[in-house]
Formats: C-alpha cells, sequence, structure tokens
C-alpha cells in the first residue's frame, strides 16, 4: 500500500511496474529528432478517418492498442484505464476508446494527463486495485488549433512564444511490481496561476506549476537533483523551460544540468519552424513512452521525474481576460525498485 | 484496504465515511419540489460575477467552501480534490477551485461525475491515501446552453425530450470511518453507446450505461434491489427513467419500485415546464447532497445506490453526425459500515 508522507506525496511500498507502453506520433514528429524512437509514424493527418476530431481518436485507439499488444495484454486483462485529452469533452477519449469495453475513469488535467493518469494509476495498483491499469492521453495538432486558436486555413500568423501543438499519443500499462521501469513515488500538484494571460505563451503560464511539483516533491522525498538523469517537463518549450530554471535558482534548487521538456526534445526547433516548440497531451506522453521509458528499461537510463504540465485555461476564459491557472504533477521513475541500501 | 471483488468493483474494506456535504442551487431549482432541503438557494444568475462561467466557479468554490465549513474542515486539511464539470477544459472547476490550495484531480465524467469522484475518493480514503478527500461538480444553466445548445437570447423552442441544465453544485468531503453515511462499494462504469444521436434525448442515451453499472453491481455484489430504500440515477429525466426500468426488466431486475432519478426530483416538471427534467452535474449532486445524505444520515434511509449518469458527446461529435457514449458509476452509501449479520 503506497504510503502518505505529506500532503502531496505517496511512496510506493511496492513500487508498480510499467509493464507495457507505446507512442504513435504524426508526420511531423515524426520528421524531428526523435523520430526513430517512436513505435509509428503516421503520415495521413485523418488517420484514415474523415474528420481530424475523428482522426484523434483513432490515434489514442490504435496507441492504446499498441501498448497492450506489445505487452500481450488484451483489453479484457485491462481492470480499468484514466484517459483524458485535450479537446472539449474530451471526445478524444469517450469516442476513442469507447469500443474497447475497458472501465474508464475519464480525467482532466491538459497536458499534464500523462502525469495524473501515471500518478492515479500507480496508487491504485500499489494499492492492490488492479491487475492491469491504462494510462492514455493524446493531441493533434488540427483539432486543437481549430478549438484554441484559429481555424487553421485563416493562416493566422503565430507570435514567437506560441508552441506547436504535437500529433501525438502515449499509452501505458501500470501493473503490480516485477520488473523494471518502475514508479517509485508521486506527488499531486496543485493549481498555480501567477497571473500570465497570453494563451500564446503558455511555457511561461505552466512553468510556476512544474517549478512547485518539482520542489514539493524534492523537499518531500529529501531527493537532490544528482539522484536523476533527467528532470522531465511535458511542454514548457523554450520560454517556459528557462523560466522554470531561474524559478527554481531563486529557490535555491538548480536543475540546470538534467532539466529537459518533452516540448523541445521533440521538434529541431529552428529548423522545423515550431517557435519555441511542441505541446499538447500527447508530446509528453508519447516522448516519455517513446524515448525515456525504453531507456529506463535497458538501464541506459536509472531515475527519472517526470512532470508533465497542463494549462487549465479555455478559450472562453481567455476571452474573458482570465489569467491561466496551471497544475503539474510529478512521477519518478526508476530503474531500480529500491535505491541501493535502503 | 478495498477489495476487488470483480473487474469493476470494490468493497470496502473499512467503509470510508462522507464527513460533510454542502448543496448549493440556483432560482429555479429553489422553486422546486426540494428547495427545503438545499443549503442555500442562490436568486442572482450571476453569483456575484460579470460572466455566467464566472458565476459557475463562484458557485462551485461556495458549496465546497460550504461543505468545508459545515464540517469544520479548513482547506489546509482537506488532502486532495477530485472535480470536474461541463464546461469545455473544466472552467468551472479550475477557476472556482485555484485559490484553494488543495492538491487537484482534475476528472472528465460529464453528469457522471459526482459518481466518479466519490468512487475514487473512497478507494483512496479505503487505502489508506486521505485523511479528507472532497468530491465536487457543478452545473449551469447558462453555460451549458450556451455551449451545448443555443445562444440563450436565440429563443430555440425546446423539444419534448430536452431536459434543463440545473444550476447547482454538490460538493462532499471522504474521510476514514466514523459515523453514517458510510460508502460501503463502488462499482466503475465503462462507455455504453446504443447509436442515440439525439442530443435533446440525453436521457434515452445515458439509460443503457445506468442499467449496466446497477447490474453489474447486483451480480457482484449478490444484492437484490430490496435491499435498497434507493437506486438513484443522475439525470436520466422521464424518458430516459423509463427506459431504464423496461431495459433492466427485460434482464430480469425490476428496480420500477426503488428508482428515483434527480433529474425528475429537482422540479415539478409540468409546472416548472422542464420537459423531461433537469440535467447537469450539479443535479444529481445537489440532490444527493441535499436530499439523500442528511436522510442517510439521520437513519430515515438505509441503504441507496448512487448512480450519476454522463453523456460523452460533445457539440462538435454530434455536429459530426456522431452517436452519444454514455457511462455511469454506481457508489453504495448506507446508514450501516456492515449489513447486520455479517
Amino acid at each position: 500500500m503506497a504510503r502518505k508522507i505529506s500532503r502531496n506525496t505517496f511512496l510506493m511500498e511496492s513500487p508498480p511496474t510499467i509493464r507495457s507502453f507505446a507512442s504513435i506520433v504524426g508526420k511531423k514528429e515524426g520528421e524531428g529528432p526523435l523520430a526513430e524512437f517512436f513505435d509509428e509514424v503516421e503520415n495521413d493527418a485523418y488517420f484514415g478517418q474523415k474528420t481530424w476530431e475523428q482522426a484523434e481518436s483513432e490515434l489514442m485507439k490504435r496507441t492504446l492498442q499498441k501498448a497492450l499488444s506489445k505487452g500481450d495484454i488484451t483489453p479484457e486483462q485491462v481492470d480499468m484505464m484514466f484517459a483524458g485529452d485535450l479537446l472539449n469533452q474530451c471526445i478524444s477519449s469517450t469516442y476513442g476508446l469507447r469500443d474497447l469495453n475497458i472501465p474508464l475513469l475519464g480525467i482532466y488535467g491538459a497536458c499534464s494527463t500523462m502525469s495524473e493518469g501515471l500518478a492515479l494509476s500507480a496508487l491504485m495498483t500499489d494499492s492492490g486495485l488492479g491487475g492491469n491499469i491504462a494510462a492514455v492521453t493524446s493531441s493533434h495538432f488540427c483539432t486543437a488549433e481549430r478549438q484554441f486558436r484559429f481555424p487553421l486555413s485563416y493562416g493566422a500568423v503565430r507570435t514567437p512564444t506560441a508552441q506547436w501543438t504535437c500529433t501525438a499519443s502515449g499509452a501505458a500499462v501500470v501493473s503490480p511490481k516485477t520488473t523494471s521501469p518502475f514508479i517509485r513515488a508521486v506527488t499531486i500538484g496543485k493549481i498555480v496561476d501567477m497571473g500570465v494571460t497570453d494563451a500564446n505563451n503558455m511555457g511561461a503560464a505552466m512553468a510556476p506549476a512544474a517549478a512547485y511539483v518539482i520542489k514539493t516533491f524534492l523537499h518531500d522525498t529529501a531527493m537532490e537533483p544528482s539522484d536523476f538523469d533527467a528532470i522531465v517537463t511535458g511542454d514548457l518549450g523554450k520560454v517556459g523551460s528557462e523560466l522554470l530554471i531561474e524559478l527554481l535558482k531563486s529557490d535555491g534548487v538548480d536543475i540546470s544540468d538534467k532539466h529537459k521538456d518533452c516540448g523541445v526534445m521533440m521538434f529541431d526547433i529552428e529548423a522545423q519552424d515550431v517557435h519555441a516548440g511542441g505541446s499538447g497531451c500527447g508530446c509528453s506522453a508519447s516522448v516519455l513512452c517513446g524515448y525515456f521509458l525504453p531507456k529506463i528499461r535497458t538501464g541506459e537510463l536509472k531515475n527519472i521525474l517526470f512532470c508533465a504540465t497542463g494549462a487549465l485555461m479555455s478559450p472562453t476564459a481567455s476571452q474573458q481576460g482570465e489569467s491561466i491557472p496551471s497544475i503539474s504533477h510529478a512521477v519518478f521513475i526508476s530503474a531500480e525498485s529500491r535505491i541501493s541500501g535502503e
């Protein structure tokens, strides 16, 4: 049973295993520096469907099915799934997953969804409540741009701080402890809102939420940045990443040589003209499942702190002049189920 | 630690207590047959704010604060909260709760949100993961009509099967076992989609999901409808309620003399001209927290099965001709922590 060591932080007693995982991305992501790490690159933005929303549903479904088939798991063997996405009423998840007949707990954390899903899956698994629990999320450039910004055909000019919503999905299945990668601990974040109102600068809005959860995790577990191979944020992009490092430095925490941001990693920012980097629920989910988890499984990486970051505004709220509340949850993923000597 | 007795159903080992709860509703709900049961009736549709979205955020915040103050609980004493709502990107929750400084796990289950939040709160509490965990949700007639149907000023004619989104919120705080009401068991639902495409007949779309979860709960726990004082659905309305009873009868389960639907209970359907009844996340949440939980606490009611029901479509999906996937989760709430003789 997971042990609560502070208001926010839980240590796993018997660290659950991320038994299987998969990632599928779109064409542009498949032209980026991480291309070789993803399970599939789909060049058809419609994923064989008629609408972009159906395409994103298909992407999420295919990614979860891939994670299941890679782990030799049938849908019937999955006890429940935590799923959510960016679209209004989370329709990528509900339409994408409806045929799988798996008990569903819908979650909403914007781009923090993969952290939230993994944290809940780990807590449930370590409490003996599930044999296979899936965490899955997605995003799609065309659905997100249409919903959050402008119709694509409008051809709006993008600001320098704008990020590029990734067409990507990641899915992971959490099971009782067997082999690496293990989920060792989680910290549940809270909403942080520093008053940023620019929906084209979400990295800046989300950085303080990431700073809060990283600081809280390190404090609660008495760990140091040097204990990690990487402290991974979701999609702060270039602008938000710099801000995160500054914010933590001013609190006496230096993560500058450990920090990796999935939004920065996903693209060759200059050559692919994505301004501040990638974003979207699927960005950090696919980079985690495609790049980081395999390296933890092989032992190339030992310890990472995965902190997907979500901006919790809506177009309606932005139009009403509201600032952007943000959140991040931290998931400590390790190649070892115990620190040596523990 | 909760005990998993089937793929969907968990029995609580030490049934958590719903320590405190509150409900606040709008003017029309305050003119209905349940008026006397709610903690507050607010006649100002704006709740003192400038926009309807801000009004709904204020409603949710006030309701959670009311639940905390009734239970003599400070926000600092709440370990985490499960919250969600109907608005795009769940902004009622994120803006309503951002100042409370409580770790947040955002959920999305449309009008099934209160069941999902209570189920997760109970599972976490019985697993020793929280001292006070809050479940909260809301809906608002003006925000929902604008987002899901037509601008109010358009004056669209409502169909006979249409339901009236309630301006209402319910909040509950779940804690380790002390006194009644207790959460004894939960069943996690799955998506059911019978092909209904009429977004003005959501009761019919949701009835099969309610039938599935009720049948599964009764089967898994070997309980009978006669074991309950009431089997409570969220907002099926008149049309969906009749369908639910028929669907279960065809499976050999007769709940006709036990079934109560919060959407039907909320209004005097004829006199208040609400067509098929009330709907919205806040409908079942406020009726649970205002009407049912106090009666369980006093012992007037012994056992209820609470099954809030959610329609998981979006306007975009409906415009694309999609049918309506639905879900419901069951929460067994009781005045006793064990069946006598058990």
